[in-house]
């Protein structure tokens, strides 16, 4: 018996319980201050009316012999692949629902789908990045080339073509940096891609904040990425399914390697080793689509955007560089007074009570930055910010 | 860019796409005949009122910005785990919570599980047997040596001491044959394992089925169990989620193997490529486990168990060899007039109405051999087993 010995090259990931101990110190030291909590890319709106609506029905159909349901079809129930489809209609992709795999949540599909590629691959992943990427491909025992992302690039690396690749991550809008890119941008990656013979994993669960004209909300919207291209995509930041959980993976007909088809590659793992999303979670996921729920999922979203706003605009006042927060929930800035983001953690918070999350979390060139995210409530966030400013001002 | 190679070793399961082809066609021919359903292993009872009222009321909290939660343990929320806890207790068994993986089926964790595993383990699974166990490490390119159960040995084969696995697979009470193991039987498996320094993939989806004293409801009811043996099990067929999809793994501290934990490792892997199940789905299946909830459940298991014996019985009088019905909702019998099992289908299909599988869908052993579902409603099942009674009498 042998077992996986990639496991043993992991770092544990100590950022998260990390903060949580140091805010616990802090608020064991000052148990009456006021913790501003901006660190976590979590939601806290509640989930629309029309979702909640559609989620109550489902349940009632559970219980009634005449209506329930067992297993469902393992790529999702066509009701919500054909309320994805629209969705991404509604922004000018045409997707084809069979190319649509729902599950739960994006996590589990990023990690999962290395399924389908031999050891053998070279990965590229742009640092700092969300460390599911890295990690699960260390797991995998693959050799990974990292992609430096920095305040020159403004956080959005461009293709080198001497850089060799097999699987591209790419994430946009960014986590943690909140920085997106520009459909022309995108352009370029697609192209290196395609020359590489490469597959770009294409982490789009922050699409829903992107307002600007001419930034991209799918990687589909530069036509060739449907034959280099895997989208992976959620209903946690969109419609505030982090706790309800629900996501999916488009895996388009036309993206074949090595003569074979990765959507039925795609099938075959999801049909052997997944057994679908519940049916009551399919209903209020494909309610958050409809044209109700989509108006009502924008006003949740209007809300963490004019967050985004109030963070923004105190530091540009401040004349702090930042990133993000125009087409993202996340705001990355360079950290003022500090070069070392977690002796910039412990000042902020001392001083003010804000948490947010040092960037060296998220690797090596996330160092000097830090991470304000927008989910808090409108007057947390201003409190926030007015405290941040009489500090750096 | 390579991709994994052993995805093309794969043979396609054509199983149930087949048999559904045949009913089509037979539906075509006879418009009017009643077509008897007893193939597919679905439940078809609604959730209970308790699982139900539990998730009403969470919809309603997810709907409320002071109840929200986003995402929650990837692990299981704490009130799940401790009722999964005693229901183990319930039986004798005792667990810690921290040992307890919650997920949204067995069938996702049994697929996963492999990634602990390297490559180059020797797996031992029995023939016939539920598809997923095969394909799972054909995928992963690991040597399989299949172990033949027969009706020599009632389906139940047991340890040979010159075979050689590092990894053994056992499911019981079994799916498709319905036969269990006894723990007296067990044990030896455990020993078995033990000193292969194996560990044993033990799959107790159908626990619940079990009312005769002495048969496993777990392997943990082996005491050294623990440190050979991870146990998948499921509410699919307990409290009839199959489509509200939620499963549990069991992961013991004592487990491991190269000198490391394996729950650690596992933790490692759900923590990086899993978020946890739905809130509203874990409060619904706390409530299965509830005082009230056992009950409830247990009156369904109830209907599918009286099914199951309505078969046994039917095919008792006729004289036709069978295992399974006593502790599982299968039954699996020899084809009388047949050995081909799936000219038996036919011929059912043609002068009934009934829709079995075919054993030889579940693997080389299973041929000449048919297994039929308790599943459906009695009724169902009385009208088929007269029918059936008629043509073999």
């Amino acid at each position: 018996m042998n077992i996986n010995k990639n496991y043993a090259k992991l770092k544990e990931n100590y950022l998260f319980s990390e903060i949580s101990q140091r805010v616990k110190t802090y608020s064991e030291k000052y148990p009456d201050r006021e913790i501003l909590k901006m660190g976590i890319g979590d939601v806290t709106l509640p989930l629309a009316p029309t979702v909640i609506e559609a989620m109550r029905s489902a349940v009632e159909e559970m219980g009634d012999a005449d209506t329930f349901r067992g297993y469902g079809p393992e790529q999702g129930y066509p009701f919500l692949r054909e309320s994805i489809c629209e969705y991404y209609r509604s922004f000018g992709v045409s997707l084809d629902a069979d190319e649509i795999f729902v599950s739960d949540g994006a996590k589990s599909d990023l990690g999962n789908i290395l399924d389908l590629f031999d050891q053998n691959n070279t990965v590229l992943i742009p640092d700092p990045v969300y460390p599911v990427y890295a990690d699960t491909n260390i797991m995998a025992g693959r050799k990974i080339i990292y992609l430096s992302a920095n305040e020159s690039n403004g956080f959005l690396p461009m293709p080198e073509e001497k850089m060799r690749a097999d699987i591209i991550y790419i994430c946009s809008p960014n986590n943690p940096t909140g920085a997106a890119y520009s459909t022309e941008q995108l352009k370029e990656w697609v192209h290196y891609a395609q020359k590489q013979g490469a597959v770009i994993l294409y982490d789009a669960a922050y699409e829903s904040f992107v307002g600007e004209q001419g930034i991209a909300r799918s990687i589909y919207q530069i036509e060739e990425a449907k034959e280099c291209a895997i989208e992976f995509c959620s209903f946690s930041k969109t419609a505030g399914f982090t706790g309800t959980r629900c996501g999916y993976t488009v895996v388009p007909f036309a993206l074949k390697r090595c003569g074979v088809s990765l959507r039925s590659m795609w099938l075959r793992r999801q049909t052997t080793k997944f057994n679908g999303v519940s049916f009551i979670v399919q209903r209020g996921a494909a309610a958050a689509f409809s044209e109700k729920g989509r108006k009502q999922i924008s006003e949740n979203l209007s809300v963490y955007r004019d967050n985004a706003q109030i963070i923004c605009n105190a530091l540009r006042k401040l004349g702090i560089w930042y990133t993000g927060g125009e087409n993202s929930p996340y705001v990355w800035l360079k950290c003022p007074m500090f070069s070392d983001s977690f002796m910039f953690f412990d000042y902020l918070l001392e001083k003010s009570g804000i948490v947010g999350t040092p960037g060296s979390g998220f690797g090596k060139n996330g160092e000097g930055f830090f991470r304000l995210t927008a989910f808090a409530d409108k007057n947390t966030v201003q409190r926030a910010m007015e405290k941040f400013t009489k500090i750096f001002v």
